[in-house]
């Protein structure tokens, strides 16, 4: 199923509003999840919006609130999110935290009692495209194994960098979650009848396993660096907390409030023109980039990429045919 | 060979007082490396000596150097480190940063032209136990191919994010570098004649591979979590470089200036007090703590362990029999 932009927008943001939201906030929320499926990130985009709608009605999102300021000191600021959309919650933090970073070249907003703001990336790449840097993640309920453990017990957390790209490109935007392999991306390979490229998690007997359905059925997904993506999702749960005066996996309990019901997200931004003078940044990408991609590929390649690269092709696909949706997903959407 | 706190301490000095450095620097300097040695942490201590001892000759670290603050604006200070040495530059840039996160909540520091700092995680260590939180890295010189690419075109860049512990316990510590297994891995395994745990690399002709040999000839170690890791240690040499004004692998030659000559190192430091209650802080780590420590243990799990704790296990030993030093390495040492 192809669609236009326009299409896709208008019909998210008439389901956001008869579930509940108030016309600019559905059209905004409506925008982000539109612009997510156009970068090609379908999981987080127009794969979301039943499952918004549905925490929407049972309560676990309150389509009222708003987010409020509780702390405010120097160049940090922790905002309740009021169980509000996430999406709204985590643009408001960003807009605060682009104002900390203009006055004090960095700001630091915790946002605490929040929901899930969707695709990471988003905010990584509104402030970059604004000129900042940001380095962002949200603490999720435990969902995947720690290191040495059979049970999840922690987040699987996105972790978000991003900075101005160079010239004509899109912005540079890392945003990568703590497992090696997404549940989709499991999905995906098992239904083409294919193993993982790498090992992606344990079988219920705990041994290694390439074998995407072992790994749905025993949901002991591996995180990415094995013992080091699991100390590291560790840290971003405990930062989660303190920097927000919030809580982590420990108190979330996605059965009861949904994914990420409750959570917390940390907003770091910095205005690198406060460092380094802008012709000399942006130099300072561009031979980055071409460095890295002027490499010699390797006996196997499908190509250098430089992080966030990965939406060009998805701008150009969805220029030419119309924006991809899954039949199902649209026939759901036009059914809520 | 086991040696005491203050032989290890002070032969280190002795050397780098030999090789330039005044009294004070080289107490200071011989104190980190001997501090990193008693955590465990060889390969960045004690067996980091005779090459800093060498770079000192080289003139590639300048002994009588002092690093100087180029930018202050707001919460951002960009430090020159002036090529001096590395351990002296990241302390002075980790006290700006604290006294930065204590007049606003959060500091960040740029150390550029600086040189190795040896183990990032003593920069974290270091403002954790003063109650701060802390995420640092430096940049290096290209040491690891990108995803997709034969060359080395990459750093292989410690990544550093450090909080309080739990009462009585060592500081949380996340100390991990890009690639999945560092060099001495490769070589310690591959001298028992064992394979890695898992692939660490690909072969002169490109397959994956667990044999750490044919790793350590083609040079072409992996990141960890592959792609993930390439991107992530892509964003962190770009955001070294624009966050301090310095250079990134692109502008590094070690063959010309030594491992990290010329580098750029970024301190973002936080006093988390101004965001949550200490004693809620306290009580939020320990549950984290018990939360994760107390999951299921996997069929062959060796323990689940919590980022910093690694070290409990070296002081136990070192108190006991005294802190273990390779004989060749305290050999090269006295010789000096």
């Amino acid at each position: 199923m192809r669609v236009s932009f326009e299409q896709l927008q208008s019909e998210i943001k008439r389901v956001f509003v008869k579930y509940g939201l108030s016309e600019e906030k559905a059209e905004t929320c409506a925008r982000i999840h539109a612009e997510s499926t156009y970068d090609g990130i379908y999981s987080h985009g127009v794969n979301r919006v039943s499952r918004f709608a549905d925490y929407l009605q049972k309560g676990w999102v309150d389509a009222d609130a708003d987010p409020v300021i509780e702390k405010d000191c120097g160049a940090i600021r922790v905002v309740n999110g009021n169980l509000g959309p996430g999406v709204l919650n985590a643009l408001f933090g960003a807009d605060q935290a682009m104002a900390l970073a203009d006055r004090y070249g960095i700001g630091l907003v915790g946002i605490k009692n929040t929901t899930h703001w969707m695709r990471g990336g988003t905010y990584g790449k509104y402030v970059a495209e604004k000129g900042y840097v940001g380095i962002m993640w949200t603490n999720t309920e435990a969902c995947m194994p720690p290191w040495g453990a059979r049970e999840c017990r922690l987040g699987n957390i996105p972790f978000v960098m991003a900075c101005p790209g160079d010239a004509d490109g899109p912005v540079m935007l890392l945003d990568m979650a703590m497992s090696q392999y997404a549940y989709g991306k499991l999905q995906v390979t098992r239904l083409a009848g294919k193993k993982l490229p790498f090992p992606g998690g344990f079988d219920k007997d705990g041994n290694v396993t390439d074998d995407p359905g072992a790994i749905e059925e025993s949901m002991r997904i591996m995180p990415m660096g094995y013992w080091k993506g699991s100390s590291f999702a560790f840290m971003l749960d405990i930062l989660g907390s303190l920097l927000s005066d919030g809580v982590g996996a420990v108190d979330m309990n996605a059965a009861t409030k949904g994914s990420c019901g409750g959570c917390s997200q940390i907003m770091i931004v910095i205005d690198p023109k406060k460092t380094m003078d802008g012709q000399r940044m942006n130099e300072t990408i561009r031979r980055a980039v071409e460095y890295v991609k002027g490499a010699t590929p390797a006996e196997h390649s499908s190509g250098i990429h430089v992080p966030g690269e990965g939406c060009k092709r998805f701008h150009r696909e969805h220029d030419e045919q119309g924006i991809f949706v899954d039949d199902a997903v649209w026939e759901e959407i036009l059914g809520l």
